[in-house]
């Protein structure tokens, strides 16, 4: 029930034109996100105009491409497109019509329609940071999650643990001293998020990944070592979330 | 290598009572630490002045009344005692000497020992959240470990999915909007996080506790249920780590 | 033994042409089935002018078409089947022969031969409820069956707890109270069942599905998750069974 | 807010004495339950009047006694008290003051305040069918609350596959058969469940139990195997939860 | 329904004193085992008169002594109880009355009331092998059941895989060269099943033990490690059932 | 060593040709093997001469066929391939070259090479039954290699639990009766070999299938669920090892 | 910083160019490795001018082909490729360049670029034990690894348990005394291991390899029945990792 | 077969009094150890003289005091008791005798019977490094086996990766870079041994503990993170084998 209707409503009462039982049946009845009860909304609305998320994986090319073409005609600036695959990218392209701008980045399977971010001017610091290579794919989709919705990262790629004075180098340690929350990404052991936060006084978002063989079991000796992380103010999601860390690291970084 | 020390040691090769390539090896040897890595300390070195916390699990009573006094004496103004025996309180009490205050809740089992936490009087707004009555003790630690490290910790117990309306009442869900950060801790199934991400729009530290039986595998269950969350903005701590969640909701809170 | 092979064997003992020994051993041996135990059968019988399953995965799409005609043929209405293979379907279509009708839905993946549910007028009222839109081909599984069945099924798609509202609005609530029994499918973290199971007060069958990555474990999280709901009622099928859903469902809806 | 407090605001409106301003924002933040969804409540006002259930475990003598002083003052005609200690028995006993009757079973740890249920003429025909005798414990939880519920249960124990003769014997199959609802309860491999689901047309709610050892793994496996159950209309809970078949099984048998 | 009574019934058809659709009646109502099934009860039939087996976990010392008593009186000889505690032990000891004679081994548990096994007579070969000493329990409780039964049994103790010398001296090897069935017990990895599987001819029955620490997992690992055994002729049962593998032992050796 | 090479040497001695200490030395040093261990080698040996086993997968169709032939060569009568492909048993056809016979099997994937066993004349009796159809597969590689053995066999296929009555009819139970030996073979929750244990009295090899979905993790609840199977005299072997669970019955049959 | 940079620096504190304050700022931001913690290279240095490794999995084949490359050119005289698809070798084949020499081995999909390692010269003796033939790539990676490392490697392959003859034979039992570290690699039950820890006094690195089927859980099983082995002297490394286990072995033979 | 007794047989044969055909028979019975394999005794040979084990766990006071003493007397110089109880200590404290000399740790359960260990003169280096103070009775027990095997033994406790800095002072890093071989200990989430592996050139062996609590179970969390280590020369033993640890540092250190 929208405030108009309610104004409705109680005019309509106040003018006796509905008597007052008819009107508690009606207030009673009506359904509960049209009472307004805002609250339940604001966590989208602040969203909202800023950027919307599409979870691409199971939806159709087309189905994508409708739902991010009605999402920016909403109003909508930005649409993040997470779990893209390549052919779905290349319809976009081609049919994306009116749409400003689109890019798509094949590491990260990630699509971004409309207004690109502006990765050089994002605000706060948030450094994304990898034990290898190998996990760059979920690196990326936290990093571009998070400079879609405005904020400024830093990446640390390639600093495991089995080479430590990568991540103790002068450059890397400023890095991590600086930042506002830290998203560390690791698969095997996952001791890179341990050892983090060991050095770091701000949130570290841990996300585990599927990379290993083995009885890495597809990122579970991962996941349980950063569970388990002596290391205060380390937290985890699941395996290979990386759209999770990035938007939880932009709420914290934004805060 | 103190700076003191490195100055002496530049004197000696200005003055020329140390030749360069002997200055070179000792500053070489200079163990890490010394070298003044600054912010490898600051972390601490914040921390210090407001709290220090001893893991009581598996310490004597006497090594916590020790390591606490030396503690207090070196400059700590409170000092947090988790997973604390009844026993070891009852020892503390009787041999806290001059040490100015002593209090200790057997519910989450913490002691605090030295300047209390104006729990009234804490920054921000961490809502700690529980599905059952049974996840208290994990809540406590959760919220007592905020409240000394300064933060205002609002309770909101027993508000699991089963009776969704004790969620969705206006003072809790009023509670869930005005918070900077959540702490949901539940067991059993550990819907709440999920439901409560849904509904907030501050990052939520998610708690599974082993409370439940069963097919509950000591809080796997839960577990798995958080990690897995369809919410954004959600992740999640070790099973029972009611400290760590408290420790990283302040993190965050204090932002 | 049928009752007229029992009734000739007493005869010939009455009239002296068996012995006594000799109908001792051939009572003895009768075959368990033949002894008329028809409620072992009653079961069966009782499904029987209803509808007959056939469950597709690995059978050929001719093994599939010949076992729906010989049942059609047996005086079977309708026949289901469940799993099938879009090739299974065009080659069943394309063989039908006097198979009256035949219907093929591609995200269930379920045929059904024969008289059509008549969706419009099944009784009573069974709710299948999904958490996201991925859990739909379980969903129309279990929806299906019980329309063929004989039931009226409503349904309620993508209402999963992240954005509890949905669930909540005035129009899904009506049809959660108003359900004689409720499915609830979900992936992920599984807490639909739970937040159902709180709302409803009917049997709710929960149906973990396979939807998710990572620590989702192929459905492991949502199962464990549903095993241990805290709320009353609810009950567990296999991972993606939808069949085994819909038919409870229609067994507890029709008592 | 009650419905009284409804009808005033709109008075005050209807006579001017409140701006429609001003009432739309207290409506808008009138909290939920008080906005009369009866529904929410339904469920539990349904309940009410027949018996309300604490959960014993892990709550204190104390507790379990005061809670249920205070429900049959409000109004409960009976108390059911899981899981409860011999100790609290025990306490209640000899502290229940007026409290009209109250009896308690060993092996089930089931305590019932109040008026006591009429097991003789209870309603319908709920069997309770165990694989071995150490699965007592957790039948009789189910059998109690049933009967508690207002149901009629026949009690099925020591059928377990192993030997099938016994449950195929014309007495136990005659229950079988006539049964609205069957809870099979097994530990070790829980054939049970599958082999009852075979020969029964009314649903099936199979409860699993940590009886066995070494592979059982506590109930796993038992749980898996139901979980697997090649037969229709088998539906599973919690290991060990002998509470929550019965009271789904009084759901069902009451429909 | 007894061979007597079928008899009875019979004659009084043939006298005429029972008309032929009440013996029908009566004969589809026999409960299953009346019937004669003798098949389903031969397997029973065969063992009586033997040994039957009280499986004592979870029986009060009472409730063994009055099963034992019973069993005795109604023509057992030997009855073999398993997993008997010690007081169970004492308690019968002091109260057997009239029982012929009673012996306990404390390392298996086991206790054997009637008429002693003849050790030193017993037929075929089983030859009962472990890896450690601290498998003895579950090997007495194989060797001792397979005895009772009647079998000839060698014991093979401590001959693990560590120390391989130990089961390729003369005197082991022509131990397990001239088995009629081995029974390997092991803990820890379990590779004494695969060794003995390589060089025997026979059938090998694997038992697993929960002997061992940290990723033995409580027999887990020496469960998974025999049933992939490389080794032809080998099968398992249940971590630490002896009784399981002494019973089968002495149901191949007696083929 | 030979045994004409022991003779030889030992003739060398006793003409003084050589010296006992030499004679020490190469006795010591001939390979264990050589020393002609002839219990080692018996296993061996006693299978020659009847049929040897090529296990099929991860060998190319070429390595097959030479291998084959080579054991052919050799005195080997019968060659059986297990896990051998479709396109391995084309190219063996087109190249057998003088081998007498070779037939495939699609179903179990087995290929016999040499004399084709006779089925018909086996001696015994093994009873190899599935719980369904879908685990025929697994059942026909058990048959087959036990025909090829020399085993009588008989199938008695889709007997699976959810329908006892097809297990219980005279005809099933007979054949279970007379049994020497059984092997059970089901996927899903496994628990035909607790019903086929309990009724039979004879050796039961059960075998778990990877037959089923969700829950079943890959055959891992049919696998806990037979070892913990409440019935004597049933033993495991690993998932899917239909040869293994074939081989032992001929162990056991031919005692 | 290098010694050089160092070297003048201290130069310009004596001459007085540089104040011993700004020199002591930028000695401490000096980054870490700069500061020539020549241990912490010590470790890569000593393995340059030896040999390097790429990690083949996850890279393109040009990718590798760079990378390798670029080491011969800053003096790796040997490359070791691991995990190289058959794909990225023949594109390396075409592509080498000048590249003094590429060899390629299909089995252990192993690459090695420059100067190959001369076999039969290699120091010490590292034996590499199979127990089937399916273990072969995994032994193959880590025998190639360990002789481009310039270790005498003896390979025992096929020997496994089920068969203990073959590896109790001389010639086997000869390399197992003489090794100086044993590498045993076995999938399925993973006794090998074991039972050359008893044979052997030398360390023993046991590789599980994801040979098998069913509950072998792609390695978990030899892994964990490696992991509880009873032989002393026996350590593991992940599944299927022979290029660790290689270069482990060289370690501990080359000290 | 002794030498003296193949010495007589063959003079038999040289002489004629014993037939070649009987000597063959005699031969071929001789126990397989007393074939002179030495070299399946030498390692226990070699560890002869040093010390020998005794495994304290499940055996009684008594026991182990009779297994020491009669090592000792027959030519034992030193007797290492693991897991072993403080009350069996105090047993064999009061009981010696004889012995020379006898010393009880209390952390680590170990006791040491005769020649105490001489740990200043140590030979070569072996560094026991832990995660925290309480994986110290696992270390300890690896320590004092090393010490006890004649090893020199530097502790490095507390360093674990949560606070980088205590690894890399210069004491800590100068102990890592000079060991012979490391033996890492760490629970949670073992992310200890990865750092070592990644700073040191020796062989690592990483022992992951039971300490935790939660997703830790039991040790799993970092046994699977060890095992999954990406730093090279990294294995694995059991969790919390301290003694097999110890035993193969020794072993590598002594090479």
């Amino acid at each position: 029930m929208e405030e108009a209707e309610i104004a409705r409503l109680l005019n309509e009462v106040k003018k006796g034109e509905m008597s007052i039982d008819d009107a508690i049946i009606r207030l009673k009845e009506a359904p509960y996100e049209d009472m307004g009860f805002a609250k339940l909304d604001t966590h989208r609305g602040l969203r909202q105009g800023v950027a919307e998320v599409v979870y691409g994986q199971g939806k159709t090319k087309d189905q994508i491409l409708r739902i991010a073409k009605k999402l920016l005609e909403t109003g909508q600036k930005t649409v993040l497109i997470t779990r893209m695959s390549k052919e779905a990218a290349e319809f976009f392209e081609e049919n994306k019509g009116d749409i400003e701008s689109f890019t798509y980045d094949e590491i990260s399977r990630i699509g971004i329609a409309g207004i690109q971010p502006d990765a050089e001017n994002g605000v706060g610091r948030i450094v994304v940071a990898t034990g290898g290579t190998s996990d760059m794919p979920v690196a990326e989709e936290a990093a571009k999650t998070a400079e879609v919705l405005g904020n400024k990262v830093v990446r640390l790629y390639d600093v495991g643990v089995a080479g430590i004075h990568r991540l103790l180098d002068k450059k890397s340690l400023d890095e991590i001293m600086r930042a506002n929350v830290i998203v560390a990404i690791a698969g095997m052991e996952g001791a890179l998020a341990s050892v983090i936060g060991g050095l770091a006084d701000c949130p570290v978002i841990a996300v585990p990944t599927s990379v290993g063989y083995g009885a890495s079991f597809n990122g579970l000796a991962a996941l349980l070592s950063m569970l388990n992380s002596c290391a205060s103010g380390v937290s985890v999601v699941n395996i290979d979330n990386g759209f999770g860390a990035g938007y939880l690291a932009s709420m914290i970084n934004k805060k």
